[in-house]
């Protein structure tokens, strides 16, 4: 699959999608939604794909919306954004309701729903010297891209004010400190980072994986006893599966489980 | 107008509402909660507040719930509550849906309901000697004044049992920490400090901030999907407005945008 | 009352729940659940248990399910663990829903669902030795436990998924910085340190504690306005308590309050 936007890769059950418009610093416009809907939904329907990581090319993981679309289309600018959040939109929602973990390795500035996208990943490794930024209301605009929903569960609705209204800019350091990345490394070492932890993660108990996603993202919603009953409903679905006949063996014979991801 | 128990004060697009009963650390008797609810409607139907200050006049930010009243009232005490908490509750909710950001300069110590207000607003600038207290449960009450909705939103359930089980006191140093609020700053500035971030908001996207606030209130109960939903519509909304038009021709003129709230 | 797998004593109006399969690091069977789910609710059905310990006999916590009777079970592996959730699950809507305090004193390791059981209670002291693993998709499992109720709502789902995807371990001093245990102290300290709490909490205003545990269960998946309702009547509620009198005439007698719990 060849993409104007975006690079897709897939190898040793890891798909690598890579924003790559470096010289417009990875602004999101509408062909990148649709691609990158495109691409999630591939990567969803393919059980090759145990692990998904999402980076940029260039020094910016993502500068955000695409301002100069937006301006040339001023008079339709709402239906254009509501075509491509439409696009943006279920591209998140096919990474967090499929099995394979999302890594974002986030390889520098994350700004408008650059940001978003990072955050709507299930883990995230970040650049040194990458910079956060909402920067949505700096062009009187407000938060897309799941922003809203995964910002504040990670740090509560007062950062998150502070983040959308102020457009205060993080480091990575403190995007570490607030939860909001697992980890930060060099810049040049942000892919291989990830890429290590996306083999692991390929390696692993895929199943059960899309049973975390599941409930995590789920949680918010549902009363102690509900997500209790899908949390047992959920272990017992693991149970049923190759891989926890193979993780409690090789408890018991003290060695690392050989997983297949069913 | 003129309250016996807030002092109001409109000016360049900001509302300043002082709680106002120094003799008694600004404690919240019925009077102040009704007032605080008229005042936060009349700033509500007023489209030149684009920005809400609330603070307190001497050397608390309110003490919380006038446990003198309640003394008086013993027998009727659950009524009286009520009669209370329906007004005051009422003015968290006018703050917590109208367009304009609100901002707590929290010039001192707040405790009991004077802590749940103060967690009650978009963002919160402390003083460096101020103290937190959930208190409720040191006078055999419960917490109030939406603390239950904002500070384990902020904190984690168990931050949050803590501080209402054993009413631990937090320094506002730890208050920072916690993410409960997002700046501190020497007594004398806690103010200056907040009328300045409160014109530049007022300086903003009044409507974007809007719905910037509507999402971030209503996240936690809404799955992914529908909130991702919201956050389409808002911004397709805020991208309707003067200033989204302003903000994107500002950004490619390279100066700063001229917002009008509209 | 006596166990297999527990130890169940009730003094001073605290009851300490030990578990106590020391030599299979107090891993949980079906048994245990089972006659956890016992003793939670006799606490609960006893007004005279105003406040309950959770610990562990010997050098650790919990090492989470018991993989030994997974093994022997294999084929049938589904239906133990859903007889085992049904148990451990009630035993913790049990501990949540009563009004009585639940303290965990984490004497060492948790792991697994012993991990999850630590997590399923209002406030936790930590060994400053113990480490915290999710464990369960290591042997190709999922959480259970209400770990996916509460770990995303103390971190956040990014950290959340961390610890679930990766079983990253946790030292005690990291799990106090993000909020998973309220204190950390020496290994011999756990247990003392907790019962002074267990007494000071068993001596307090049970009722507002129950409110307090009730709102905080609750207020994820409540709108703002809802939960302030829910809070006013909770209030209201305490307020109607002899314990709210005595704290109240207290307070004006500068003494400390007496409180029967009633």
């Amino acid at each position: 699959m060849t993409y104007d936007t975006l690079l897709l890769d897939v190898a040793d059950g890891v798909a690598t999608i890579t924003l790559n418009r470096p010289d417009a610093a990875n602004a999101l416009d509408l062909t990148m939604a649709e691609e990158l809907c495109h691409a999630a939904t591939l990567c969803d329907e393919d059980d090759g794909v145990r692990a998904i990581v999402l980076t940029g090319t260039g020094k910016m993981f993502s500068a955000g919306g695409d301002l100069a679309s937006f301006a040339k289309n001023e008079e339709e600018l709402p239906l254009l954004i509501k075509r491509m959040v439409t696009a943006l939109h279920a591209a998140i929602s096919r990474f967090a309701r499929g099995d394979a973990p999302v890594i974002a390795a986030i390889n520098g500035t994350a700004a408008g729903a650059g940001f978003s996208l990072a955050l709507a990943t299930d883990l995230a490794i970040a650049s040194a010297d990458a910079k956060f930024a909402m920067a949505y209301t700096a062009a009187g605009l407000s938060p897309d891209g799941s922003s809203s929903f995964y910002l504040p569960r990670l740090v509560g609705a007062r950062r998150a004010a502070e983040l959308m209204m102020t457009n205060r800019r993080l480091t990575a350091q403190e995007a570490l400190e607030w939860g909001l990345v697992n980890q930060v490394v060099p810049s040049e070492e942000v892919l291989p980072t990830a890429m290590v932890l996306a083999k692991q993660l390929a390696s692993g108990p895929t199943k059960s994986y899309g049973v975390v996603k599941k409930i995590l993202t789920q949680t918010f919603g549902e009363s102690l006893e509900t997500q209790m009953e899908i949390e047992g409903r959920g272990i017992a679905d693991s149970a049923r599966t190759d891989d926890a006949k193979e993780g409690i063996a090789a408890f018991f014979d003290k060695r690392s489980p050989n997983f297949t991801g069913k």
